[in-house]
Parts: structure tokens; C-alpha cells; sequence
């Protein structure tokens, strides 16, 4: 470097901020990735010819600003109106940009101990306080707790990564309890059979529900995501993304999707696929000792106490497998495995006896 | 609307902001469209194959973190190392993110008064304090104005909607007076023949550079732009990019951004081609009166003393060409042009003609 030395005044305003560190992404031929819930099926057959179909040459010209298409899409698709859907650059857009439109108050914040782990470090990046209310031993979210002041309430549902889900009477309970606070569902693994709260939206103008095109459409790589609000909600968001980026989703991935969201067929083919092989899986986890939760998402939560989940996770690692671990308190003997193909989670299962039984542990 | 009312209270917390107001984005077939400063001409036939070539069963799986494939791509294009270079969803999401990352100072952002108008709108978004320095009466950005105690200063270069142009005295001049700030220079408009700041990162650290897929390579739809800078200043906007969203760009746009950088002889070709259009029209328009100020971008900036810009615009749209009007002091009386095909402001010239004459205005 031969840059010319200053005195740096400049690095003292810079941003600090640890930022959220998702799993591993790495693509080896022979690894199997069961680390960040992707989907083990490829996207419908229909978002391909959609792609191939693609006047590429349209691409020249900005995207419409309010993505109206599949917005329209989407809210038909889920019996509501196209202002009652907004669409982003994946649904960790849609939620980051949710926490700034929403959470304007002095008082915290209020998500589970153990979520996702995205959601303090955008309190920290907008600068907005937030508190973590411990789930129970069991991880199930306790609705009272959050019957307190509050500056908004975000709940994963299927929670992660524990995989439980709440009803509608918990969600129910939870908007009774927080009429002066928005509250916001991320529904990220909804589809895998937990409640979904998008009806709610009617009933209660301060709900936000996010979805998204990643896990369940096997869209990951597409970068889309949407949420459910009252069509006010749903303007202050618009509001908030247009003073942010005016067109956050590509010509490209609007036509993919909705692609994806037509073909519903092969949707919910696919996603009893990979519901029968979680839950085949997790009875095979069970007969091997360890605790499986009752997961509704496209992931399973394990642990044994007589298994240590880091070494374990390193074992698989040296074979091949990835899976996730975090060194979290109160869970850092679990592990999450993401639900594969029968073929994925065949060799999983075997790599885990051979673990066990060579150590007797 | 069936909703149970509460007392709104949620909505006291609500973000108010009013957002930047993009041209107006429609499609109908006859409209001649010369009000964003797209391209005429299509993205290169690389990225229609990369496109079509595309193997779409690997969207199930999330790109990787930190785009690293385009980043080495458009290091090796521009002379400089990857870790030199961010990627992000269009330079407006690059451009934001690094107004978060870089400007975090009591002290006040520096720009024009007369600019590109999402500088204020980012600022106001999070929560940063900025003054507008206002132009010289010929609309130059000078130098000696921005040698103040600030909190950062960001220029457009070739500025918009001026189209002026900066050179290399400027900006180092800029940069010997702000050794304490960052310095962002977005170069959107830059390939279209201006001075670009890109060697300067490895003499400045405090330099960051922005530009674009969207203008110069006609790829507006596809959500791609970058920034150049020092491996420290992009390492802290990586951080804030991960505190934000993990993945902001899609497989679809790495593999077709890539492409694209790769044809370098047909971008060259078709820039070429837009600098000779603009050229031509300038002259055209100075031949009947108006005055236009010297583009170094895809657009032009015209005025007549005699005419009415706000009624021309209305006039031309009534005709189905749409150009840019801006509401604004000192700019009133202008209007913003985005260079077309030759046909495209053959048609324009022959609309303006008939509007001077038939009002002898």
C-alpha cells in the first residue's frame, strides 16, 4: 500500500457492529448440507421455464417500484388484497426493514432468548432497545410473558431453532396482550405445517406476518420475501423501503415468482416430502436416545445427554455432513439438521450410530 | 374492514418519512421513455446466454455471503483486489448502507444543494444530521465549500440532473481538504465519459467509489451496483451489509452481473453509441435555443428562458414521451433528458419543434 498516512479521524464514525454470521455456504460435489434449512428439492419446474422465458432484454428498464404483479400474486394466492402484501430482497429485507417502520418507541423490543439470532443484531444496527424473555425449560414461548410495556413483540413461528410452534390461541393471546405495540410473526418455516397468523391480519391492524420464497419454495438463491399487514402497516413499510432503495427485487425474481407461487401442486407435493422425512427422521433419532423436538419447520433440534453436540457436529463435519451447532447458552448441546432428501438423512442417521457406537456415547 | 379498533397507540411508533419519488415507471408500447436514465440498448447477448445457461435447481441453495465471484470479477476488471470491492442489491442499497456505515458523526453530511435527491432522503432515514452546499450559479460543485468541519461529504460525479462533470483536480482538491471524513463519489453516470475516482482508493482510504450495472450496462431490472474502496472501509461495510441482510444478491445476478463485465466490447460499443446520441441532441437543442449544459451522462439538462419546462413536460407526456421535471428552486425551468436511440430523440426534437413553434415560445 502506498496510501498517504492520515491521523484516521475518519475510522472513529464508522459503524461498529458484529453482524448476524449465518451457516457455512459452501458447495463441495460430495457434501451434504443440512446447515442452513435450504430445501433438498429444486424450485418447481414452472420457475425454470419462467427463467428460460425470460425477455432478458427487459432488464434494460427499472422494475416497477411496488413489485404490483406479484404482489397481486401473492395476496390472491392468500386471500387478501395486493395492499396488504409488500415484497423484498429476501425476507431478512422484509424484516430489517419491518424493525425500522415499526419499533420507534423507547421501550424494548421484546423476542425470545433463543431465536433467530438475526433479530438483535438488527435492534443493534437501527439502534433500537430491545429484551430477551427466556422460554420456558421446555422452549415454548410463554404468552404472558410478554403482557408487559413494550416497544413491539417479534416471534418466529415454528421458532427457531427449536422448531415448536404456537396456535392460534398463543398468537391470539399475544395480540390481546400488546394492543398499543406492532407485532410481528415470521413465518420463515410457516409452511412445514405450523398456524399461520395471515388471517389475524383483518382482525388485528398492528400484526405483521413475514414468509418467505427461500425454505419452503426452495428459492433460497432468488433472494424474495413478502409479509401480511393492514393495508396502513403495509404503506408505512412502502414508505420506509422507498426511502431505503426503490426497487429492491429484480424484473427476474418478480417472474420467478410467480412462477413458483402458480405451480401449488408441486409446492405442496414437495413440501409432504420433506414433512415425511423429518418426521421419519426424528423417530429414527428417538430410537437412538436422543430428544427430538416436536419440530413443525424443515429442520430438527437434537441433543443427548450423554453426546457431546460440538464433537459430534465435528465428526459429521470430517464426513462430509454439515450441520449446525451454536454455542449459545442453553443450547449449546443441541444440535440442528436441517431436513435433507430420505437418501441425505439415511446417511446422517448411519454417521451418527457410527459416532455413538464407536465411543459408547 | 371488520378490525377490532384499539387505540392506535402502535401507531405513534410508526416511521414517518417521506421517500425519494423515482420516475415514474410504466410500459406501454408506443411511450418513448426518457425519464430514468435507462438505456436504449439491450444488456449485452452474454447475459441473455448466462440467463438461458443458468442451472436453476441451484436457486434451493443460498448464494454465497459475500458475492465473491463478482467481486473478484470486477477487481480483475478494474485493477484492484477483491477485498477492495462491495456488491450490493443496485447502488441505491450500496450507497445506503454506506451512508450507515460511514457517517456516524454529530458533525453535518456535506453535499449539493442540487443533486441526487435520495442523499437527504438516506440521511433522514437514519437519522443522520446533513446541509446542502449549494452549486455555483453554473451549477459546479466547488471544491473549496466542502473544506469545513463535517461529518462526510458525497458528491455525484457526473452530477445529477446536471450532468456535469468533475475531474481529477476536483476530487483529489476534495480530498486533500477531508482527511477526517469519509468521501463517497457515486460514479452511476460515470462510464458515460467522466473522470472516475477508482485509482485514488489505494491513495485515499478514506475513499469510497460507487457505481453501477443499472445505466452503462442496461441492466436496471437485474439490481446490481458496487462501491470501490480501502479493505478496511469495505470490511466495516461488509460488517453493516451482514447486520442487514446476509444475502442481498441473487445467483441469477452474480452469474449475469459476471457476464456482463465479461463483454467488454459490446459495452464499449454501446456507450459509444449513447455519447454520440447525446452529442448529437445537445447540439440539436442548442440549434433551437435552449440551453444544455455539458453531459458527461447518459441524459441531458435543458433549458429556455422562453419556455415553460413544467408545460413541455406536460406538453411531451400528452404525446406519450416521458422526460423528468423537477419541482425544485433554482431547477424549475429545466428538464432532465435521458439519451434514447437516435429515433428515440428524433421523435423528441420533432415534439419539442412543434410545441416552440405552435406557441412562438
Amino acid at each position: 500500500m502506498t496510501g498517504i498516512k492520515d491521523d484516521g479521524a475518519w475510522r472513529e464514525n464508522l459503524l461498529r457492529i458484529a453482524p448476524y454470521v449465518p451457516g457455512e455456504q459452501k458447495e463441495t460435489p460430495t457434501l451434504i448440507k443440512l446447515n442452513t434449512n435450504e430445501n433438498p428439492y429444486p424450485p418447481s419446474p414452472a420457475v425454470t421455464e419462467a427463467i428460460r422465458a425470460f425477455h432478458v432484454d427487459a432488464l434494460r428498464r427499472y422494475p416497477v417500484v411496488d413489485a404490483g404483479a406479484l404482489r397481486r400474486t401473492l395476496a390472491d394466492y392468500c386471500g387478501v388484497s395486493a395492499q396488504e402484501v409488500f415484497v423484498g430482497n429476501g425476507s431478512d429485507e422484509v424484516l430489517a426493514l419491518a424493525f425500522k417502520t415499526c419499533f420507534n418507541s423507547e421501550k424494548p423490543v421484546l423476542f425470545p432468548d433463543i431465536t433467530y439470532s438475526f433479530f438483535p443484531v438488527w435492534c443493534r444496527f437501527f439502534g433500537i432497545p430491545f429484551e430477551e424473555i427466556p422460554l420456558s425449560d421446555s422452549f415454548r414461548i410463554e404468552a404472558r410473558a410478554y403482557a408487559v410495556p413494550n416497544g413491539g413483540v417479534v416471534i418466529a413461528n415454528p421458532n427457531a431453532p427449536t422448531g415448536l410452534g404456537e396456535g392460534k390461541d398463543f398468537v391470539e393471546s399475544l395480540l390481546e396482550a400488546n394492543r398499543d405495540s406492532v407485532v410481528i410473526i415470521d413465518e420463515a418455516y410457516g409452511a412445514f405445517g405450523a398456524y399461520s397468523a395471515v388471517p389475524l391480519i383483518r382482525k388485528y391492524d398492528n400484526l405483521l406476518v413475514s414468509q418467505t420464497f427461500s425454505k419452503s419454495r426452495s428459492l433460497a438463491g432468488l433472494r424474495l420475501g413478502f409479509c401480511f399487514g393492514s393495508a396502513e402497516l403495509i404503506a408505512a413499510l412502502d414508505d420506509a423501503k422507498n426511502a431505503f432503495n426503490s426497487y429492491t427485487v429484480s424484473n427476474l425474481a418478480l417472474e420467478a415468482g410467480k412462477a413458483a407461487v402458480a405451480d401449488d401442486a408441486y409446492f405442496r407435493e414437495q413440501l409432504a416430502k420433506v414433512v415425511r422425512t423429518r418426521d421419519k427422521t426424528a423417530q429414527a433419532l428417538r430410537g437412538m436416545g436422543f430428544t427430538v423436538t416436536e419440530s413443525l419447520a424443515n429442520f430438527l433440534f437434537v441433543t443427548r445427554a450423554e453426546t457431546s453436540a460440538r464433537a459430534l457436529y465435528a465428526y459429521l463435519k470430517e464426513h462430509n455432513i454439515l450441520v449446525r451447532h451454536f454455542d449459545r447458552p442453553r443450547i449449546e448441546n443441541f444440535l440442528r439438521i436441517t431436513v435433507g432428501t430420505d437418501g441425505d438423512m439415511d446417511a446422517l442417521l448411519g454417521k451418527i450410530s457410527e459416532y455413538t457406537d464407536k465411543r459408547g456415547v
